[in-house]
């Protein structure tokens, strides 16, 4: 995969005073034209082998294009606050927005590969990491991200003979590191190591683009053009076609043909007392209470997540919760429409910055299943963006309970019936008529659709290590207690057993 | 993911009957368009819990539908003859072409989860199968193959009353069969690992359809609706529409910029001597010959590949090879542009036919690299066909590999000035006259286009295990003589190794 840049190709100093003019005007030119449609992200990954050129590049397409508009980011080592955290949550925090280019040197891809070269992390752990790469660079893409996957690559005798003239200089010499030096050891397993890597992440939306790194005015040259490419492609890219709410499979529906879904078959007529339901709240909080402050909840998080139909009782239950924990132990998210940073990003992307820390709990009144709901059923994203949706939740939610995270989902049903009486009762209540609109008349009027988009939620996605919990909310006091228990056995359960991660 | 198929579905009689007939015309009429369309192929799964009703649905769609367009396929344990191919080999044998459905009962899920579940087989290596399966089946859609894949369920609790109700009757407690009786014992964890096989595998582009089995006639009607969907989906995908030759990244040529290639940068003026060549071409085919009847062959198989440009030589160079083996070890395969069988099926699957069992070995006289050469450049396929192309034959080579596959790739390199040379001999000697077509006089016009996709070729495909071999071939002698001593050498290595697999 590197046969095409050991060549040791070259570019003569007139050439290169041109065409670098040529290329500066261009980037730059598409860089605010870019910035203008933001239609698409562009992200640039620096990799490759020590001392082929990957920080002079970096510093040269700042100096290039405008750089307020460049995020540049380098990814040393994991510290202590990212190894509380999923893998890839540092990466979620510096995505650039739509219109906006992003640098990363050192990538997603540095750890997995070091960790294998040099830490002996196991090959099946290795692949494992690279699968997960290759399903978020997909998502990215997806998503209207440009990937512009460089490789910079210098053969093992070029790495060699550049060392040796930097070291036999006493004015060069500091350049060489003492890591750098360690790394020439590894560089055969470096490199079949990489190569593994490429060829696995080489996907036809994001191909790898290798450079050869010996010669300073090609490789910037060919750095640079690559990302003009990129970025007249990303600003080719049409703009985002809502889609028709359809499900799929596009079922015709059967006469006769017993189709009571999960909401329909539960029993909403359980009641509780208003005096037993007090006795419960109080032995279930206190539990929650200890709970929380379990010494082995410091190598856990909390995530949980609150969805139903509009007045089905989620803030009302969500304060149940609360009630019982510090301040500083959970925080409470609540999720309307993204706004405008937010619909500049992928739509995964402002539930990963609310990621707990281990030993810290969130609360999210709404979520990311938003997508397989409202985005699905008011046609806010195309039917391939909420089927791709599904898998993508799962693996998400894969990544942090592999972090340590216990999530638990509940969906409050509510009967239609009943969320009428409860929308009346607001338009009468002055304090509450704030919380009914007519937003919530016209979401009413789809509830089939919703009904079967929930359905199809819960078949996708509940799961052994992220359960959705389906709790009849006709009767609120019923609800909570319920509620309540369930997240109290689920953590219970959870602190019993031996911590994903450490 | 077994909520909804756990809800206890029924149909009454009536309805039954009523819905039956109708779906059964449906389906008839589905059928024969999909065959008179010839679109897509339609690959139904049959997966799930034992006693779920899988078998009698088979039937069912098969007195259905016209069963003389149905390939119906079970898979028992893997046998002798398909242990010496890569796994997925005996799927490959057996996909529908276009216009035609295939059932397969028991598919490429099974043998992952039994061996999760009863064999022991370690966590890492199923979930690596799990990733290889979603590839396949990503690769399937994009090719054409319309994914009905079924999941039968059915509750332990019925299950287990199932299996009593048989078990109770003399007339019925033959079919409950001693595996299945074992397999009970094992059911909550068959449950678990399923969920996780489906959690991994239900891409947006084939999703998972979960029936509940409980009810015989729900569960016909619910799986004949489902099929029926997705044959008025295949029904209505759009035809291929051919791609325009454009390379990726859509590289603008730079005054100056040193663009040599791989090519260009052969040395194209070793020659070699007759008497020379003579001596080294028995010796080498000794060697040859040799490390055919190795018995450390019979773990390993042996798939050589030769491409090059028009008159490189690569007929008379196989015969080079050839001479020195036994007839019953090899298979010579020479590939032309696909005919209409092979069109109706994803590309590589006339190429999977051919793969050699162990102690075997195949010579490609062209290959599937025609897709990322001539299918590239001639617009066969779409740019989005062959940019996924080079990460599918990455995997298509590891998967041979893995199944113990030496894979030796040879690239006959010669300049166009030799090759006009030669065609123009070939005009002029009257028993080659037939070799030389109008074609090859239209290739040749493309040849920087073909030059510069077998650059990318190399670099995207060449790898450790599959590496390729550029030989300047501009003398005939000197470059038969390199092939053999490249080949001689690798195979030496390949077998100083452990097998990949036993």
């Amino acid at each position: 995969m590197f046969e095409s840049a050991e060549i040791g190709h070259q570019v003569d100093k007139r050439h290169w005073k041109e065409e670098s003019v040529r290329l500066r005007h261009a980037l730059l030119d598409a860089q605010y034209r870019l910035l203008h449609d933001a239609r698409a992200a562009v992200v640039i990954l620096v990799n490759g082998v020590d001392g082929a050129g990957r920080g002079e590049t970096v510093n040269l397409l700042n100096e290039w294009m405008d750089p307020r508009h460049i995020r540049t980011e380098a990814f040393g080592p994991i510290t202590a606050q990212e190894r509380g955290h999923p893998e890839m949550w540092r990466f979620w925090q510096v995505l650039p927005p739509k219109g906006r280019i992003g640098i990363l040197f050192g990538s997603w891809y540095t750890d997995p590969i070091l960790a294998h070269v040099r830490d002996g992390e196991k090959h099946d752990r290795f692949v494992h990491r690279l699968e997960r790469i290759r399903q978020f660079e997909r998502m990215l893409v997806s998503e209207g991200v440009v990937l512009v996957k460089l490789w910079f690559h210098l053969s093992k005798k070029a790495a060699k003979a550049r060392m040796k003239a930097l070291e036999s200089d006493p004015k060069t010499a500091w350049r060489v590191t003492p890591q750098e030096r360690e790394n020439i050891q590894h560089y055969d397993r470096f490199v079949r190591v990489s190569e593994e890597a490429l060829r696995k992440t080489g996907i036809g939306e994001a191909p790898w683009l290798v450079i050869d790194g010996s010669d300073p005015a090609y490789r910037s040259l060919k750095a640079g053009q690559y990302l003009l490419d990129a970025l007249t492609h990303a600003l080719k890219r049409p703009a985002v076609v809502p889609g028709v709410p359809e499900s799929w499979p596009p079922t015709t529906p059967m006469r006769g043909l017993d189709e009571r879904g999960l909401l329909a078959t539960q029993d909403y007529g359980r009641r509780l007392k208003r005096k037993g339901y007090e006795d419960e709240l109080e032995n279930l909080q206190g539990r929650l209470a200890l709970l929380s402050r379990d010494p082995r909840m410091q190598k856990r998080s909390l995530v949980l997540v609150f969805e139903g139909m509009d007045a089905a009782g989620k803030g009302s239950t969500i304060r149940r919760i609360t009630q019982a924990l510090d301040a500083r132990f959970y925080r409470v998210v609540p999720v309307a429409a993204p706004n405008e940073n937010e619909r500049a990003q992928p739509y995964l992307w402002r539930f990963w910055r609310y990621i707990p820390a281990h030993g810290k709990a969130v609360v999210f009144d709404r979520s990311w299943y938003g997508r397989v709901l409202v985005e699905r059923v008011e046609g806010y994203c195309s039917t391939q963006d909420w089927m791709r949706a599904y898998g993508e939740i799962n693996e998400y939610e894969e990544q942090l309970t592999e972090a340590g995270a216990v999530i638990v989902k509940f969906w409050l049903a509510i009967t239609p019936e009943e969320q009428l009486k409860r929308f009346k009762a607001r338009e009468a209540t002055p304090h509450k008529n704030y919380k009914i609109t007519e937003d919530d008349w016209r979401n009413r009027e789809k509830w089939p659709l919703y009904e079967r988009a929930v359905e199809q939620m819960v078949d996708r996605t509940s799961t052994r290590m992220a359960p959705w919990h389906i709790v009849a909310s006709d009767d609120k006091l019923w609800s909570r207690i319920e509620v309540l228990r369930l997240l109290c056995e689920r953590l219970e359960r959870a602190l019993d057993e031996v911590p994903a991660r450490d």
